[in-house]
């Protein structure tokens, strides 16, 4: 068995509303930084995994996301995965 | 000019309580996945900056890093800069 390190990745969608990003980017225009836009604000996870290989991972995130992580009709997810034991 | 996509992920530093974190991992364990560990719910922002070169896109988020977008008392960030035009 080995330890993994996940790091997980969670947007809205394109064309889903996203009030936290609309905050942001107003917030940052009022103060000056007025070349930004399109901000969007999602969740950053990371976890460790103990699993026997990279594979079982995946399987593990996968069905996590499906499961509870991600709301698909709104949301979508990418990933990374890093062996550190 | 041309335009950056920026990524920038915020997550609590090591020793900072992080409640969703503990809550994400209890439901995990609760339904089934119990090999997970040590999650952390931190926040991934999207945006797109116009700048003429990479230098003024870092210049600019790490001036917003500083002004508005992270508490470096209780959290750390990093990002990835893409050109996209």
């Amino acid at each position: 068995m080995a330890i993994y390190l996940v790091k997980l990745f969670i947007s809205y969608r394109q064309g889903v509303l996203d009030p936290q990003g609309v905050a942001v980017e107003k917030a940052a225009h009022q103060l000056g930084f007025e070349r930004v836009r399109n901000v969007r604000v999602g969740k950053f996870i990371t976890m460790e995994i103990e699993a026997s290989n990279e594979d079982e991972v995946k399987r593990e995130i996968e069905e996590m996301a499906k499961k509870f992580l991600v709301n698909p009709v709104i949301e979508e997810y990418s990933y990374e995965i890093e062996e550190v034991k």
